[in-house]
C-alpha cells in the first residue's frame, strides 16, 4: 500500500540524485527497497545531460516516444524510426477514416459515425499504472472512468449446467453464492462443528460477520435473498409498486453445478480494480500527446532493414516505404522497441545467444471487433451501463459495452475479445465474416443485437504488420533464460517495450521499461 | 430483472392507452404485475388532454417540475409557486456565487474556484432510477460516472480493535476476510464435517468454488494472500521490480475482532450498485434542464401562506417575498410538493385526520460539507480516484472524493456526510467551526489534509428554510397509518414528492411520485 511517505522518499531521491549522480540514485533506490518506476510514479531522476550524444530509437510506440521525450529533455540528440505513417504503436483508436490492412487480408476503413470509436489496442488504464497516469497528467490528457466492473451486466453460459442459456446478472450470482456459503458456515458454527478450529468469541464474531456478509435471517440464519440481487418489482412511489417485490435467490446446488460462481471471486485481481480510466475520445489521445512533443524526432514510414553495432556506434538501415529508397543512420546508442515478433525477422549482427533470446518469446494472438449499433439497447432495454458481458460462447469471451456517450442514440460495443486458438480461428475470416460471427453469438444474449447492427471494424493483432501479436507471452522458462539476456541488450543496442516487463500487454509496461533502459543508456553515456 | 420484453410490454401499454383510455391503461398495468413507473422507465401514458383545466403546483423541485412538464404537455393550464428565487428544490449545486443562509445562521457564499462544486443535495443517480435517467436522456443532460465503490479507498477506524487507526484498503479487507472464510469452509469439507449437509459431488464443486473465491493454495487449501489485496512492491519492468513482491494478509482473528469486515458485504445494496452517475458539472443540471422547459409556469419568491380547498377548486394565498405583498391563485386542482416538514406549518383547511398525517412523518437531519483542497493529495499520494473513505470518526461517516476533474490541480471533496444526532450536533456550529471539525478528523487519515485546505461550504438540511430536513423518514407505523392518507390527498389537493415513495431522499422518488399523482389528477379531470 502506497503511503503518503512516498513523496518524502521521492523528494529524498531528487536530492540524492542532485548530489551523487546516477549511480548513487540507483543504490539509494535499492536501499529503500524500491524498484525503479514501481513505487516511483514518474520517470527516473537523472543528473547530468546528454549534450553531444546521440540515441537512435527504433519504433515510435509508447516505449519509443517515452524514451525520445525523456532523453530529449536531457539534451540527447534523438532520432526515431517508425515504420508506420503515424506514431503510437499499438496505442490506436479506430474512428471514421482509420484504415488497416492485415497481412494477407482485405483493407478495412473504419466508417463509424462521428464521435464513435473502438480502442482496438489498449483500452484500459488501471489506477495502479502510475507511469501511464504520470503522462496523462503531465500532458493534460483528459480521462474518464472506464466501467470495468458492472454487477448489473450479464453472464450467459451455453455450458452452465442447470443455469445454461440464462441471462444472469453478476449481482445475483455473487449475492446468492455468498449468501448460501455464509449460511452453510453459519450453521456449522451453530452445530458446533467448528469448535476445534475457533474459540467461542471468534465464533460469535464470525457469526456476526456471516449474517452481515450474506444478509442472513437473524433468527434461523438462512439466506433468503437480498436487495442487492435485484427486485422482482423495483421499489417506487405510492402503494404500487411502493416497497417493491423481492426476488427469489438461485438455488445453491444449481449455482454449484453451473460453475457460474467461478466467473467472479472475492476481489478483482490487481490490475482490474476500480477505478479504471480511459482517455476521453479514444486511447490514441495518449499517443498524440506524446507525438506532439516528440514528433519532430520521428521519421515515419521508415522500415528498419538491418541493425549493425560496433564498439563506438550503431548503424541502422531503413527503407522509406513511400519512396522505396534505402537509407542509413548512425548513433552512439540504439534503443530498439520493435516487438520481438518483428525483430526476429530483421537482419542484425546480434550474437547467436541474443538472437536465440529474441526468438524465444511467444506473442499472443488477439482479436477484437467493434460493432456500431444504431441503438444502445443494452442501456435502454437492460440498464447495463458499461462493463463486460461474460460468456462461454465460442470465440467471444466478453462483449464489452462502451463507457462513453451515455444515453446517446448510438454506440460502438466490443463484440469479442478473443485470444489464442479462438483468435486464430476468427482471424482467418474476412472482416464481414467476423462481424457475422459476432452477431450470431451476440443475438443469443441480446434480442436487439442483429437488428441494431450497422458497421464493424475488426483487428487480429497477430496479422498486423509491425506487430505480429498482441503482446509478449513469457513462459516460466523463457523468463529465466531469455528475459535477462534481452534486458541486458547487446553492445550499444538496448531493448525496451512491454515485452521487457511484468506488465506485458499494458502501456505501463512499455513506459516503465523505457524508463529503465533510458536510465541505463544515460548511465553508460555519462560514465 | 428487466428483460428485453419490457419494450414489448410498453408498446402494448401504449396501444392499450390509445384504444381504451386511462382506466384501461391502469388495469392493464396491474394485470401485467407492473407498478406505474417501476418497471416503466417513462412517465405514465395518458390519453385525452387537459384543455381548459388548471393545476396549481406548489414547489418547483423535481416533483413539481415533473408534474408541470407532463401536465403542460397534456394541455393543462399550469402554474407553479416556488418560495425560492430559483427552481430545483433540494437539487442544488454549490459553486462560486451560490449563497445559503441557514435558519438562525450566518450567510454563506460559496467561493470555490471556477469549475469546482459540491452537490450538497442529491449527488448520485443509480442505474435503477430509470425515471431520473428518463429525463437526463430526454433533456440531453450529459452524465459521467460517479465512483461509488472503490476498493482502493481507505477504511479508518478509531474503534477497530487490533486494526484501529490504520489506513486499510477495502480490497485488503475483502480479499483477506473472504480468503480466510473460504479456507475455513474448505477445511471443513476436507475434514468431512459437512458430509451431512452436502453430498460428495456438491462438496467437490464447493471446494472448487472456494479455491477460486478465496484464491486458496491448491495443495494445502490455505489462504496466503492474493494480488487483489495489493502488492508490497508493485510489478513493473525489468528485473527490479520485475514481478513485484506479494503482500501479507491481515490475520483472521484481527479481522474478526476489528469488526472491519462488516463495513462491506457480498454485494452492494440495491440502490448503491455500479454503474452510478452524476451530471457533468453538477446535479443542478437536471433542475436547470427542467426549469428551461417549465420556467414560464413558475412564480419565484412566492411563499405559500394558506391553502383552501372546496368542491370546485383550490385557492392558495402566497406572499411575494420580494415585495411582501399577499396574492392568491385558484385552480381546478392543486398538487402540493412542499415537504411535510414545511407543510405542517402552513395554514390549511385540511381535515384533522389529514393534518395529523402530515405531522406524523419525521424528517432526517442531514449535514454535508464541501472542502476545496489546493492539491488532490488523495489521487497523487494515495491513488484514490473517487469513492468513499469510511470511518467511525465522530460526526464524519464518510469522506468522499470527487469523480470529476481527474488529475487536475485542485478538487472539492465531501468532508462529512452525517445524519441524526451527529448532524444535529455539527449543525450547531458556525460554517468556520464545521470546517475545523472536518479538518481535525480528516487529517487523522490524510496527512496532507489540513495543509491543502482552502475553502469550505456546508449545509445542514434541517436548518434550511423551505426544507427543514434532508428527506422524509418513515417508520413502520407511519407507513401504515399516515402514508395511505397522504397518498389519497384531500379533496382537490394531491401531494407528491420523495416523501410519498419508497425511494425517500432520491430524486427518482420525487419524479415517480409526481408521475403517479399527475396521472390521478388527469384521471379525475377526465372523468
Amino acid at each position: 500500500m502506497q503511503s503518503s511517505g512516498a513523496i518524502t522518499r521521492r523528494e529524498f531521491l531528487y536530492r540524492a540524485a542532485a548530489v551523487g549522480g546516477t549511480g548513487l540514485l540507483f543504490n539509494t533506490m535499492d536501499a529503500w527497497g524500491m524498484g525503479i518506476a514501481s513505487r516511483m510514479a514518474g520517470p527516473p531522476v537523472l543528473s547530468g545531460n546528454g549534450k553531444g550524444k546521440s540515441v537512435l530509437i527504433l519504433g515510435a510506440g509508447l516505449a519509443g516516444m517515452t524514451a525520445a521525450y525523456e532523453l530529449g529533455k536531457l539534451g540527447y540528440r534523438v532520432q526515431v524510426l517508425e515504420a508506420r505513417g503515424f506514431a503510437g504503436g499499438r496505442c490506436q483508436t479506430a474512428r471514421k477514416g482509420f484504415t488497416l490492412a492485415e497481412l494477407g487480408g482485405e483493407p478495412q476503413r473504419c466508417e463509424f459515425d462521428d464521435g464513435h470509436y473502438i480502442n482496438h489496442g489498449p483500452w484500459r488504464i488501471p489506477l495502479h499504472h502510475q507511469s501511464t497516469l504520470h503522462y496523462t497528467r503531465s500532458f493534460g490528457v483528459p480521462l474518464e472512468v472506464m466501467v470495468n466492473d458492472n454487477d448489473h451486466s450479464i453472464v450467459y453460459l451455453e455450458n452452465g449446467g442447470p443455469l445454461s442459456r440464462q441471462r444472469l446478472r453478476p449481482a445475483q450470482i455473487k449475492a446468492d453464492m455468498r449468501g448460501h456459503v455464509a449460511e452453510l458456515l453459519a450453521k456449522s458454527v451453530q452445530d458446533h462443528t467448528l469448535d476445534k478450529k475457533l474459540n467461542a468469541e471468534d465464533q460469535r464474531l464470525l457469526l456476526d460477520y456471516l449474517v452481515h456478509e450474506g444478509q442472513l435471517d437473524n433468527d434461523d440464519l438462512r439466506y433468503k435473498g437480498r436487495s442487492g440481487r435485484g427486485f422482482a418489482v423495483n421499489p417506487g412511489a405510492g402503494m404500487n409498486p411502493g416497497p417493491g417485490t423481492a426476488s427469489d435467490p438461485l438455488g445453491f446446488r444449481e449455482l454449484l453445478a453451473s460453475h457460474v460462481s467461478n466467473v467472479y471471486s472475492a476481489v478483482q485481481d490487481f490490475p482490474m480494480q476500480n477505478t479504471m480510466f480511459q482517455p476521453v475520445g479514444g486511447m490514441d489521445a495518449i499517443a498524440k500527446a506524446f507525438e506532439k512533443r516528440v514528433g519532430r524526432f520521428i521519421r515515419y514510414k521508415a522500415e528498419v532493414q538491418t541493425i549493425r553495432h560496433g564498439e563506438k556506434n550503431v548503424t541502422v538501415t531503413y527503407k522509406d516505404t513511400g519512396t522505396g529508397k534505402l537509407q542509413s543512420l548512425s548513433a552512439d546508442y540504439c534503443l530498439c522497441t520493435i516487438p520481438l515478433s518483428v525483430l526476429r525477422m530483421i537482419d542484425t549482427d546480434f550474437s547467436d545467444k541474443f538472437k536465440a533470446a529474441v526468438k524465444a518469446v511467444a506473442y499472443a494472438p488477439v482479436g477484437k471487433i467493434g460493432l456500431q449499433m444504431k441503438r444502445r439497447f443494452w442501456e435502454e432495454d437492460d440498464h447495463i451501463y458499461g462493463g463486460h458481458v461474460f460468456t462461454d460462447l465460442k470465440g467471444i469471451n466478453t462483449i464489452s459495452l462502451p463507457s462513453s456517450q451515455w444515453q446517446k442514440q448510438k454506440g460502438v460495443l466490443l463484440g469479442y475479445y478473443n485470444y489464442q486458438s479462438a483468435a486464430i480461428e476468427v482471424s482467418a475470416m474476412t472482416p464481414a465474416e467476423r462481424a457475422e460471427f459476432a452477431l450470431a453469438a451476440g443475438e443469443k444474449i441480446f434480442p436487439a443485437y442483429r437488428a441494431s447492427f450497422e458497421k464493424s471494424f475488426s483487428v487480429a493483432w497477430h496479422r498486423v504488420q509491425y506487430n505480429l501479436g498482441g503482446w509478449a507471452e513469457w513462459s516460466e522458462e523463457s523468463r529465466k533464460s531469455a528475459y535477462p539476456v534481452l534486458l541486458e541488450g547487446e553492445g550499444r543496442v538496448l531493448l525496451a517495450g512491454e515485452h521487457l516487463s511484468y506488465l506485458t500487454g499494458w502501456q505501463a509496461g512499455a513506459i516503465e521499461s523505457a524508463w529503465q533502459q533510458l536510465a541505463r543508456i544515460h548511465e553508460r553515456a555519462s560514465a
